[in-house]
């Protein structure tokens, strides 16, 4: 462990990425890469400071509201991290207890719960085209509030995953990978495969994908997707991905073999999700409340997806990779395995297990990654903030 | 905004509030003017120095436990939001997860929550003469076990709602108003309207218009009070509303006419509630355990409500008042508007619409009320500790 | 109360608990008598230092984990308030939000909460021969997860109640009988009959009685175990309640008659349990999920606590004891009240009000064991790091 954090100092100092303070953090493709970048230094200070029991607290109070439209204990107690870290309280704006719609329902509730949070975290992936919209709109709302002069101050965003992407999960995802492979300047050239996988469940968000092919391309990654026929992601995000490949000089393709995109990988990551065309028409259904039209969807696309029960990561496949057992193999967990959570899942158990160690601390960034959002949102200038914390030195944890 | 706290502190010193220290906040008649002068003027206090970015905290570890016997987003954010800008983390003794009887039940449990609380707030207004009542069972109870040397301290309480008085919402109401007219003298001689509106649901509170009736002519603003016949109040609070307008040489008037009561107010207030009589059978009922009886009262209500739906505040009525639509709309919110969360309800959309901003503003009150309460019982000498806190300049939100 | 801790670190000079510090505490048969009286000294010095108004916060942030396989008002609100003693915030996780299953998943979700946890606390003690199984596993989990370099501390258990201790609440009560009788020393020689009573309910831990015969022992008591037949507890901690008693020149007798149990004793703890044979069976009933056999087992237990109704700690029974009523009478609560909260109970209403300020005062030591548990797990020098807090002198609720 670095005994400074004047590394990442020196790299904020070269960055441009003012416009990250009192602004939220929805989609990575709308930050420029000083931006990322500026975020993967502050997440790795951050977690240096910890790790050295330093103090990182921001506030002597506040609020970090969170907003779970799907339940989740792994999302949950990150951000719970995440903003103690900073000195926030948590505070949990339950679904079931208050009913929260749209329109100016949601412009009340968002500005009702603002008056002491400095950070709104939600999550809602489940339906195209409503998670990121939604989010936009409490955005909007709490800004109006701030600017009505009905609040002393911006509460900011973080997504904890939208239908369209699943920032604070890429951003774990590639703080593992620079900390692999010792600095994002070395993930230039590799090839990663990111594949559909079978999984026995229906309706696993898009988001994860997407939010991988959409960023590893900006930092020079060869990104192969992989997906049976049927299987397409959000077609705007597919061509973002192809952007940024070309921007970087990275290579971005798409093949509906499984084995091929495994072919010389670095980086294996094979996970369910569901076909966009029918989440629109999931969506839909919910919307018109035609409950037998779920129904029927949720046979379908489970018939479907059994289909393709072959599109599992085995020791096989690993062993057409760059490194045999030995290349990264990345999950955002929880993994669907083979004879442990169901018969046929995304991954053998031999593979899953052999990879443990890594899937683990692959996790174990996100916390880092969302207090680092809510770290650059809330910092004037982060780089005299954190040198102030570092100087500071007040233990984290008092030993006399 | 002012730059510092000392015009309040400057006001405080005049005013003897000395009895609030360790005791509880349940009903405004029951405190002095000089008690609620001291309340205002250190929510404003409070509000001014988190407005400059210094930390209130008086509490380096304690608990503040909320008992909500009614789901509430609003209120459990605003006592989550108080008694967090004072330092306490919020425990909530969620009913759901722990049944909780009367008598010696309430005894024995208010103790065993109570060993590191610092505050209670309790919101209870279902029932008639129920709520009240519970919250002095457990102050009594917490109170006793501090004198029997089971508590090192006495929890104080802090009503969230009751059946009677919504001590909090009041206050929030009244602190607006000081800073709409540029201080409490002002409010002298003005006219407000507090009526009954229609609403397309059943049994709302009486709490809400008891606590504006009870209050506001403390200060001599002169009320009017107007509701369909039947719909009257508790008996025992009109009487003390027309006692207070006496002491202070305002007026306080009944009708059964909404335009009579709008006819040149500066101020209105329309919020739907159910009749005192039913409640009170209704609470029988319940207590009976007598579900017919129930629900033939609900359809009963609601008919009765249906003859009523001319009582909405609507641009007409508007008109008639001293100054328009610039006359002050006021709602604890959330309001029933019409061709927005209804077909006909408490308010024009046109007139809820206008008056959105001010409406958020006398929301943003209720977490500085709640911990201007708090604050008022935690601290011995409350223009000391203020003026403390101002010197000691402590960031609530750390920037280097 | 005493104006200094120093008789408290004098005795722990005195003392080696050195393996405390980074370790687990589930049974209190595990620790030595030096680490328990340790435990005494440091929960009274904590006690000491809060109600002298010093802050005893050792963390700046962190999150004090907490999972209830069962509901508990009482135990959730003590492991909060200890916690929030020591700076840290309380995260639930909640089983109805996520669920937990053994093998992997444990070993997965055990280190997905943990990257900022720093103590787990777990209640899980109805199933027999489940309970403490699964804390051993959740702990080697996160043991695991440090060593792998996936954590950087390890985050530490408190049982909560296991099938097999309830060691925060063995500790309460040694630690109130320590201030009553003036001392540990002092309990050398009295007499404890810890026995049985009807309750109308069924299947309650045995784990309450187990921790008590366990314990007691250890520090010179006498104790008596009085149940019906077929009431019997885990046999081994039988034994092991025998060997302590032997290993302090002690007595453990056992006995099927309340009465004897009661004759002279200096303290009687008469409380329901449910026989640990048919504790056995019904943890294989429900692991085979077989509805009809829990149904059936059930009622016939309930058949077989009916035929005990005269197991009732009444003042009869109490005139027996060495000092008639005032023999200190203990309960963890909440009691089952001979018409208070049922007909037929455990106590006679009579001797239970006479004793409420004690129970009372039993209950309020648990936050200060829960949060000296922790203590003696997180600092490396415990002497020193409370001298320090002393020296400190922060206050914990400021007054200027």
């Amino acid at each position: 462990m670095a005994t400074t954090i004047q590394p990442y100092l020196d790299k904020l100092a070269k960055l441009d990425f003012s416009k990250m303070y009192n602004e939220d953090f929805l989609l990575t493709w709308e930050k420029s890469t000083d931006e990322l970048q500026a975020l993967y230094a502050v997440a790795d200070a951050l977690r240096n400071l910890r790790e050295r029991n330093i103090s990182t607290r921001l506030f002597e109070s506040g609020l970090a509201v969170s907003l779970f439209r799907d339940n989740s204990t792994r999302t949950r107690f990150s951000f719970a991290s995440g903003s103690n870290l900073l000195g926030l309280q948590l505070m949990d704006l339950d679904e079931g207890k208050s009913q929260i719609a749209h329109g100016e329902t949601v412009r009340e509730t968002a500005t009702m719960i603002s008056f002491m949070a400095d950070v709104i975290g939600i999550r809602d992936d489940k339906f195209i085209g409503k998670g990121d919209a939604y989010m936009r709109e409490v955005s909007a709302s709490v800004k109006q509030a701030f600017e009505d002069g009905v609040l002393d101050h911006r509460p900011t965003l973080v997504s904890l995953q939208s239908d369209m992407d699943h920032p604070t999960q890429s951003t774990a995802d590639i703080l593992y990978l620079i900390n692999e492979f010792g600095g994002l300047e070395n993930l230039r050239g590799k090839k990663v495969a990111v594949t559909w996988a079978y999984s026995p469940s229906y309706g696993k968000p898009l988001s994860c994908p997407q939010s991988l092919i959409t960023l590893l391309p900006r930092f020079g990654m060869d990104v192969t997707l992989a997906h049976p026929e049927g299987y397409d992601l959000m077609p705007e995000l597919v061509d973002v991905a192809g952007k940024f490949a070309a921007e970087s000089g990275a290579t971005f393709k798409k093949t509906y073999n499984m084995a091929e995109a495994f072919e010389g990988a670095d980086i294996v990551i094979p996970k369910s999700w569901a076909p966009y065309a029918a989440m629109e028409k999931r969506t839909n259904l919910y919307a018109a409340g035609d409950d037998a039209g779920i129904d029927a969807l949720e046979k379908e696309l489970l018939a479907q997806n059994a289909t393709h029960k072959d599109w599992c990561c085995t020791t096989d496949l690993m062993a057409k990779t760059a490194h045999g057992m030995d290349t990264i193999y990345m999950h955002p967990l929880p993994a669907d395995i083979n004879g442990v959570s169901c018969e046929h899942g995304e991954v053998e158990n031999e593979v899953f297990d052999y990879h443990r160690d890594g899937l683990y601390k692959e996790a174990s960034y996100k916390p880092y990654a969302i207090a680092a959002m809510i770290f650059l949102q809330k910092a004037k200038d982060p780089i005299a903030t954190l040198k102030a914390l570092e100087q500071g030195d007040t233990p984290r944890w008092f030993q006399a």
